[in-house]
This record gives structure tokens, sequence and C-alpha cells, in this order.
């Protein structure tokens, strides 16, 4: 996603730092005692401008969203999204998601959204992608038994070596589909870039796998 | 496939009957010595007119093919190609494929080809999709260990079906292709159905597939 430098960046994640969490690492096994309900945690890896999670977080008021975004820049748009709409059951975190375990204690999320991650498509980036197995191992700690990844992109190289890594991981698909928009699914909240892309005529697959 | 009524077409495969052969399940368990060599053994489900089988068969002179197709004025067309371009590596039987244990014996058959089968879209018809469970375990019966089954259709909601139906099943997926004319495959032997429907713009999707 393409970053513009935002000098006042900083300071306003530190002022909305009850919705950008700082440390977020201290609140492993604590989620729950965050948002102040037991409801079920979903994770979105790559939560860009947030057009995504803050529309689920309307949509679901009973689940608890969390946004891991690395870049600073982009992340403070999903925070204004938050603080506008006065969303509770959302938090970002401005973090990288190389090492979600520091983050999140076994069992403690219900589900992770993979949307439009970047597809990295040379052969000696595939450790890069964010369903290379050395990531699903990760995903498969702090998901439960039967956990599920949605994984949403227009990259056909990026949503083919998925399949095949899931399933050669030993998950199992639980939906494929390979033209989310020719169905009618009222239920699905547009990211920003697949509305950009199918309005240019991508194809946008979508699956579902559990471990 | 449209059907055309031919008068001719029983006599005809009376007098190839070395080709297409009669009573086959008497074959069970002894196909390596109906083609005279221990060379693998690869069957395509729905064989049509026989573009694909015998295109294999020229491509792939040490692996021996059966094409199993119920339509007797269709599979006559195989017979036909096969006969004029005398090809000793294929058979062909005009069977119903609902009961493939009846006509292979455990581990006899190394690969199968699905090819552009009948979608059957509707979900009271699921049954009949040759990726339904049911036929499934008749495949991993006669496929020995890490046996594949390569699918290739244009129709989107059997392949997405399928992907969910072989996962769900335990298979593992070795290889999904969503545009399978995007890439240069110069191996790839095009059925009649891929020619006519790629040429009209239609995706071509694959997928490799072991038990």
């Amino acid at each position: 996603m393409r970053q513009r430098y935002k000098p006042w960046a900083d300071d306003y994640l530190k002022e909305k730092n009850h919705i950008a969490l700082e440390n977020p690492s201290l609140n492993k096994g604590k989620w729950s005692s965050v948002f102040g309900n037991e409801n079920p945690i979903h994770v979105e890896i790559g939560s860009g401008k947030g057009q995504f999670i803050t529309g689920m977080a309307k949509q679901y008021p009973d689940i608890n969203f969390i946004g891991i975004e690395v870049a600073k820049s982009i992340i403070v748009s999903t925070v204004q999204k938050v603080d506008e709409a006065g969303l509770s059951n959302i938090r970002l975190l401005n973090e990288d998601a190389n090492d979600i375990r520091s983050l999140f204690a076994d069992n403690e999320v219900e589900q992770i959204y993979l949307n439009f991650s970047d597809p990295w498509p040379k052969n000696r980036h595939e450790k890069r992608r964010l369903t290379y197995k050395s990531f699903l191992e990760q995903y498969q700690d702090i998901l439960p038994d039967e956990g599920q990844i949605v994984l949403k992109t227009d990259n056909r190289g990026l949503f083919e070596y998925s399949l095949v890594s899931f399933s050669e991981y030993g998950m199992k698909l639980v939906e494929v589909n390979l033209d989310l928009h020719a169905i009618e699914d009222e239920k699905n909240v547009k990211t920003e870039y697949e509305e950009k892309f199918s309005s240019k005529g991508h194809v946008i697959y979508r699956c579902k796998a559990k471990f």
C-alpha cells in the first residue's frame, strides 16, 4: 500500500493509545480483559487503512477485532475510522506480524483474516508469504482446534500457492470461492484493495481453511 | 456431450474389440497382461471423443491409458482415433464408471483423469459429481498410496466443490492452477471441451490431488 509520510502520526497514535495500543505484547493472554468481555477475538494481519476491520466490527458487535499493521502512516487511517465511529470492539497494533506468538497466547484467537497480503511472487521470497508453513505453525498455536484462516486476494499466484500450502500443512479447506463477487454475499465486507481491483475487472478469490 | 445416433456403432465396436474391450471386468487385476507390459496405467473417466487420451498416449508411450466412456455413439470416435494412429497403449471401455472397483483391482491404477466432468450443479445431485466422497472412496482403492487424481474443468462450481471435497476427504492438493492457459505448459493435452470453451474466453482450472 502506498505510504505517505505523516509527521503527525507518532503524536496521533500516542493520543489515541486506547485504540492503537502501545506495548501490545503485554496483553498476551489477557486480551479479554482489554476488551472487558469474553467475546471471541478475530485478528486481521495487514489491516491497511481499515475499511475491512471497521466494517466487520460494525457488522459483528459481539466479536472483538484486532488489526495488525506494520506501517504507521497507514494504521493512522484506521485509528481515525475507529475513533469517528466510536467502535469499542476494535484494537489496533502497529506491529510486525512475524512473531505473532509474542502477541497472543495459545488458543486466544478464534479466526485470522489475511486480506490482499503481499504475494511475494518470486520463489526465493516464498518464506515471506503469510501462508508459508512457518506462519501456519504460528497461526495454529494461537488458534483453537478447528480455528479458521480466511484468505481473500485477487492475486492468482498467491491464492494457488496458499491452497496447496494449507493442504500440505494438513489443514482442511472449508470453502473455496473463485469469483467472490459473482455471488451475492451481503455479509462480505470489502477491503480498499478489493473495491479497487474488482472495479478494474479482477476476480476476487476467497477461501476458508481450518486446522 | 451431444450424441448423434450411430446405427453402425454396435458393429464397429465389435469389429474393433481389441481396442474397445468387451466384458472388461474380466480383466480386473490383469490389465498388465492385456497390455503385455508392466507400464503404469492411467485412467480417464469420461473420455468423450478421445482427443485427450489419444494425445496423452502419443506423448507418453511408456504409460498405458484406459478410457471409460458410457456413450457408445461417442466412444466410437475415440476408437477411430486409436485405430488410425495405431496406438497400442490405449484400451477403451464402453462402461458406466459408477462401480469402477469392478474394473480395477486395488492399486492397479497409477493416476485418474477427470476432464470436464458433468458439474451436476444442483445440490440434490451432489452425489452424482465424480468428486463426491463415494467416488473418492473408490478411486482410493484402485490407486496406490499417494496415487493422484488430475481434474480439469472450466466449471467454477465443480472446481470449488472438488477442492473442498478432496480436502474434506483427507486428500492433499499437489498443484492448483486457476488459469491453466495463462501459463505455457507444452505438456498440457487439451480436450475437445477445453479447446472449445477456452476459445470462448472461459478460464480453465486444473488441480492435482493425492491420497
